[in-house]
């Protein structure tokens, strides 16, 4: 019987081409297709809920597949872990409802970028934060983020390259705050533009260098231009953390979850 | 004229054959010398503080050379992050006295060994923590902990690959605690055995899981052998944090004062 099965998905995104399919590049979704179809027998193509870009990482991505195996949902984290390689590792699995979309219902995710701000760069800090040896003023950033909050026209914060119509996003929080000898920026919402975590990161970083006053955020907003609005701040610093889907049933925790079942075993 | 130059060094050891030179190996001193003697035309040889192992990673390790060189001191760091490559990086230079020697003046040193403990492997962690499934008990870990402190024979915690006689050592601090999701045990101490942090750390994991008492680390010491003492715990947990060196004109920030002429260019 065809079953649909939930994946939560953590990645390292540095060797990849980003989420999504595309010729001649190794790509996360590739990745998860191969090896389920490799464990089931069937050919898998697994939907994603966010189709990060190259170079991005993940803690909390989300999947979804359907299969007729007579794996149990909850047992699927622990079997592609076998297969998978180390930089991509399944947090949790469960089966869900046949209906279930992970971009078609309604959902909160988390991302966090790390800026390391040091004299020097630190090595092992390289592939997962953005360096810069200017000093940030964080109050300044953290009074820059609060006009980031709430439902508005994110078109200035959004790439170009997309041609989106409909730019009105619900942002939830933008925390700004240090953690040790990095810079955090933590954001949630409802949905984001192509690249807008990274173009709010890129603002911030000219607000807390003093290039650009906290208060010129609703301006750049209110222009609707992307040219206003600083860099897109590079990939390496941005981590999809995780999701929250309204729907009651695809809500566990299922990390805790799959912790058991692994354990018993 | 001749002058000894001091380097601040920090690492991502994954991709090294450790800090020593070796035959058909890339090596932390090898890229070191290359590229030193590229920038000042002669041939220069380090001397390292501390010969990290394969895969152990630094933020503070320390180099002395000999150069006829007109560059200062001071702006060894920046010519050298030129031409390192970006795993490797010089946090701090400094003109020394001419018998400065980092292995034969006093100092302290701390490492700082990781530990991810979750149901499954966080992707962004798997080069610079040791992973466990295991949950671990944190309180019985400090407790072990602290019969470690002070002048004991450490002879349990030295790879039987060493031949020294004397195994003496006076170990100033271990704490264990966590930081986020991960736990730490924070080690400081005036000289270590071979492998001695790597051992102290394989040991605490045994007691976090319960099976080694805490108070079985004392039978552990006076029984001088190593079988007594757990596994080495894997190089990628640890990392070198810094030197303390009880002479005093070695012993100023480095990283800030070259922040200032870095950024004074």
């Amino acid at each position: 019987m065809m079953k649909r099965v939930m994946l939560t998905v953590a990645y390292d995104g540095t060797n990849y081409s980003g989420w999504q399919l595309q010729p001649n590049a190794e790509t996360i979704e590739s990745v998860l297709n191969r090896c389920l179809s490799e464990l089931t027998g069937e050919e898998i193509a697994v939907i994603g809920a966010s189709r990060t870009d190259a170079g991005v990482h993940a803690r909390g991505n989300i999947a979804v597949f359907d299969t007729r195996s007579r794996i149990p949902g909850d047992k699927f984290s622990y079997a592609l872990n076998q297969r998978l390689p180390e930089d991509i590792r399944i947090c949790g699995s469960k089966e869900v409802s046949p209906d279930f979309h992970p971009r078609h219902c309604e959902s909160r995710k988390t991302y966090e970028y790390r800026i390391y701000c040091a004299p020097f760069p630190m090595p092992t800090k390289r592939l997962y934060s953005y360096f810069t040896y200017v000093p940030l003023d964080i109050d300044l950033m953290s009074q820059a983020a609060a006009y980031l909050v709430g439902e508005h026209d994110f078109k200035s914060f959004c790439s170009v390259q997309t041609q989106v119509r409909m730019t009105v996003r619900q942002v939830d929080e933008v925390q700004v705050y240090r953690d040790h000898d990095e810079i955090v920026i933590r954001v949630s919402g409802r949905g984001f533009l192509y690249n807008m975590v990274r173009i709010m990161a890129g603002t911030l970083l000219e607000v807390g260098r003093g290039q650009i006053a906290p208060g010129k955020v609703a301006e750049i907003l209110a222009a609707r231009n992307r040219e206003m609005a600083g860099p897109t701040a590079p990939a390496c610093g941005l981590t999809l953390m995780g999701y929250e889907f309204m729907t009651e049933e695809s809500n566990e925790d299922n990390s805790r979850q799959t912790l058991q079942s692994y354990q018993g075993e």
